[in-house]
Parts: structure tokens; C-alpha cells; sequence
């Protein structure tokens, strides 16, 4: 709201509400809704580990949605790069000799399996959708977030006072202090930060920085907690890496420019240097 | 000197010992034979765990002195995609939890890591020496088999005889069996096929075919001898396949041809569908 105010003194704008834009807004904030609760029955099948493995599978889900909703071309490459990232943060995830419950990963009914999936299409889809509204029209990213965040607040309103009455409502700030505050002010600055992303990047831009910062947050652990360091971490990141190049370097870089002249390449038949005296 | 006798005979020519480069076969013979000695002093410092996954460094070394010595030229995708293949055997490689020796993993003197990365290197450097060899001369790939297994013969002997002496000769054959035989005509028959990859195909699809054997072979364990399948197998064939079309597919066909055109390729400052009010 601040960033907003600021906005419109500088350039002397003024935000107007338009209802056919404005009623584009509540579905994402549904979408999440629905994705939450799939989220908790999903938890109810299958252990935490199998349910953070699964996670990734939203990568794959993002890349379809991003190509088949807003119509976005993605080269073979592109696509071997999104289903190398989730296979890349999965590596890093694999419980190390010794860690944790062993027989659990897997192993749960297939019911949860089904949830995982949905719970993966439902997340892509909120963040595929709520792009698509963020460059849709021309309104300032400000006043979008504002539209965008009225919808989860009413949600939340609702659901605080259906569940807990209005003596919930009153006590909300209850036992917030200081670091409560900073966590606050940190959730809201990652949503400026993820509607920055959607507006002028996308949703591929958005899935590898999360991942990237899950890495980061992997090795940031190695130093600040003791966490032990993984050869799976290790391979993780070298994975991210190759496909972070494969989805964002320019084609000419990642192969010869000659090779791209519909040059057939380096086929198994025209590497042979020479013909053997035999296969006459 | 079954295949050589009966090409021979169908063509009515006659291999003849070409001392030029005759003499240059005892050399792969010689680097292997250095080679299985670091391979046992590299065993004393590290365990067989850390020895497994060190091994496949081999792939990336197979690579570089591919290019130094060969004077291959590799597109940095093709790069990308060996450094892939590694990552992929090493990750179908990670101990699961509950399975045998953990701490053990990386714990080595830095001895044994020195050590594993000479062996990767001697390895690499007989197999592309080897090619080099095969490549080099129009002579019939039997004749050049039969000189090059000729001296490994002879070292192999001379080892025998220095070690065990004679009697150790004369029992040579002792307790061989029906099995034996078999076991022996296989890995004939490996030598065979190795030797026609080095001549019509070379050492980066020998080392993409260990690999996927390897693969394969896991695999028809868990149908064969009820291994249980892991996360990290499945991780694995999936980022080997990944490497595989990265490597032999025709660039035309992983990217866009428009992209080829020294197209800036989806930078970020190009996905952006629009530009912001605010940003004035």
C-alpha cells in the first residue's frame, strides 16, 4: 500500500477499480485455498519425506500449465532443462545412509500419490493464473498486489471468524513481538519479490529461484548450523546448475552455430573416420 | 583369430607385422598395467564405496584427454551433457538409508582422492590411446586386435611366471569348467565389441554404453534378484537419458532454428510482455 501511495504522488496517477479486471483477483486466492486443504489431505496418506519429494514434481506441472494456458513455446532443451531442475532437487533431498525412517519413502497408498499430483497442479495453476493477471493489463503491479492480497486477507477474515468466532478476531496481534513483526515484514517483502518475478520474468524464472534458494539454503545450513554436508547436495547443485544454463543461455552458445546450418550432427554414422577393409 | 583367419580367407589378403606400428600397441597394455596397480594402492586408503563413485570421474576424463589428445571438439552442451552422465551413474550409486557403511563415504586421506583421480586419468588415457591406435591405420580391425591382446598376453604371462613360476603355468587351466569357458567367450566377445566402438563409433559412446549397462543392469536386478528399487536408481536413468539426447541428438532438433540465427535466445529482459507504468 505504501509502495503504491508512493507510486501515484511521483506520477501523479490515480488508481481506479475496474470490475472486469477486479474480479479476476479472488481466484487465485481460491485456487490456494483448495491447494492448502489438498496439501493436509495429502499428509494424511504418505510421511513428510515422500510429501517434500513430491513437492517437486510442481516444477514439471509449471512447465505444462506455462506452455498449455499461456501458450508460452518451450524448445526440447527447455524442457529437458525443467525436468532436469526437478530431478536435480530431488537428488539433494534423498535421506543419506543412517537418516531418518528408512522403509516409510514410498510406500504409501495410492490415494496419496493422486493428492500429490493435484496438490502439484493446483500450486502451478495458482501461479501460472495469478502471471497471467499480473500482465494482463496495464495497471501498476502496486495496485494489482493490492487487489490481489484483499481477496487472501477477506479468505483468511472469513475462515478466522467461521472457525474461532469474533473473540479471535480481537486477540489477533496477541503475543506478537518484535521478531513476529520482522517475520511479517519478510513474508511481505517475498510477495513483492514473486510479484516482481511474475510480472516482468514468469513462473520458469520463479520455479528456479526457488530452487536455487533451497540449495542455497542447503549450504548456508553446511556453515551456520552444522548441517552435515551430502554428496546428494553436492550432485543436486551441479544438476541445478546444468539445467539453469540449458533453460537460459542463448542456443548459439550451447552449440556450434555451423551445427545449426540442419548440419545432422555428431550421428554414430559420421564420426567413423574410416571405412574398415572388411565391410566389403 | 577366428574372425581374422575367415576374413582373410573371403577377401584372399594377408595382414602382414608392420613394425612402424607394431610397436605401438604394447603401450595400452602398459598404461593398463599401471593403472590396476594405483587401483589397488588407491583401495588401501579409500573403501569401496568411495572407490565406486570415484570411478566414474573416469567419464569426465575420457572427455578432456578426448579433446587434448584426439583433438575432438565437443560443443559446450556435449560438455554439459558428460559432465550429466557422472553426475547420473554416481547418483544411481548413493547408498540409501539403512545400507551398510555410512560414515565411511569421502572420510579417505587425501592420498586415496589423488590417487582415484591418476587412475581416472591412466584409464581414460588407454582408452584413447586405444582409439587413436585403431583409428590410425587402414589394417583390419581382427589383425589389429590380435596385436593388441598379443602383448597384454605376453605381459600377463611374464607376471604369472615371475610370481608363481612355472608350475603356476603348467595348472593354468586347473578346475575350468563348462562355466569357466563360458565366462572366458564372454568377455572375448566384450573385447570384440570394445574393439568395434574404439574403430567405427569412439571412447564418449563407450563411455555413454558402460553406463547405460549399467543401468540396465540394475535394473534386471530388481527383476532378477528381487533388488529392491531406489529413488536414487530411477534419479539416475533419468538424468543418464537426459545426457544422452543432449549429447547425440542434432542440435536443430533440441533448439529452435530460428533460435540459431544469433538469436538473443529468452534472456530475461525479453520475457517480459510489458513494460510497467511505474517504471518511468
Amino acid at each position: 500500500m505504501i509502495m503504491l501511495w508512493r507510486e501515484e504522488r511521483m506520477n501523479g496517477t490515480r488508481s481506479t477499480l475496474d470490475w472486469r479486471t477486479a474480479r479476476l483477483y479472488p481466484i487465485p486466492s481460491l485456487i490456494y485455498l483448495i491447494h492448502n486443504n489438498v496439501q493436509f489431505a495429502t499428509l494424511t496418506y504418505v510421511d513428510t519425506s515422500t510429501y517434500q519429494i513430491m513437492g517437486n514434481l510442481k516444477i514439471v506441472t509449471t512447465g505444462i500449465l506455462f506452455r498449455l494456458f499461456l501458450r508460452r513455446k518451450l524448445s526440447n532443451l527447455q524442457w529437458m532443462a525443467i525436468i532436469l531442475l526437478t530431478v536435480g532437487t530431488t537428488t539433494s533431498q534423498i535421506k543419506g545412509c543412517g537418516e531418518g525412517n528408512c522403509g516409510s519413502l514410498f510406500s504409501a497408498p495410492y490415494e496419496g500419490y493422486f493428492l500429490g499430483l493435484v496438490s502439484a497442479f493446483l500450486s502451478a495453476l495458482a501461479g501460472v493464473y495469478t502471471e497471467f493477471l499480473m500482465k494482463k493489463t496495464n495497471e501498476s503491479l502496486y495496485w494489482q498486489n493490492a487487489q490481489l492480497y484483499l481477496f487472501g486477507v477477506l479468505f483468511n477474515f472469513l475462515r478466522l471468524v467461521l472457525e474461532g468466532g469474533w473473540q479471535k478476531v480481537w486477540g489477533l496481534f496477541n503475543g506478537y513481538d518484535v521478531m513476529t513483526w520482522l517475520v511479517v515484514l519478510n513474508l511481505g517483502c517475498t510477495g513483492l519479490l514473486v510479484s516482481w518475478i511474475m510480472k516482468y520474468a514468469d513462473n520458469i524464472v520463479k520455479v528456479y529461484a526457488t530452487s536455487m534458494a533451497m540449495l542455497l539454503t542447503m549450504i548456508l545450513s553446511i556453515f551456520l548450523f552444522n548441517f552435515r554436508p551430502s554428496l546428494q547436495l553436492f550432485l543436486g547443485i551441479i544438476i541445478c546448475t546444468m539445467s539453469l544454463q540449458m533453460y537460459f543461455t542463448p542456443p548459439h552458445l550451447l552449440v556450434e552455430l555451423s551445427a545449426c546450418q540442419r548440419d545432422p550432427g555428431p550421428a554414430l554414422s559420421t564420426i567413423s573416420i574410416e571405412k574398415p577393409n572388411a565391410a566389403t
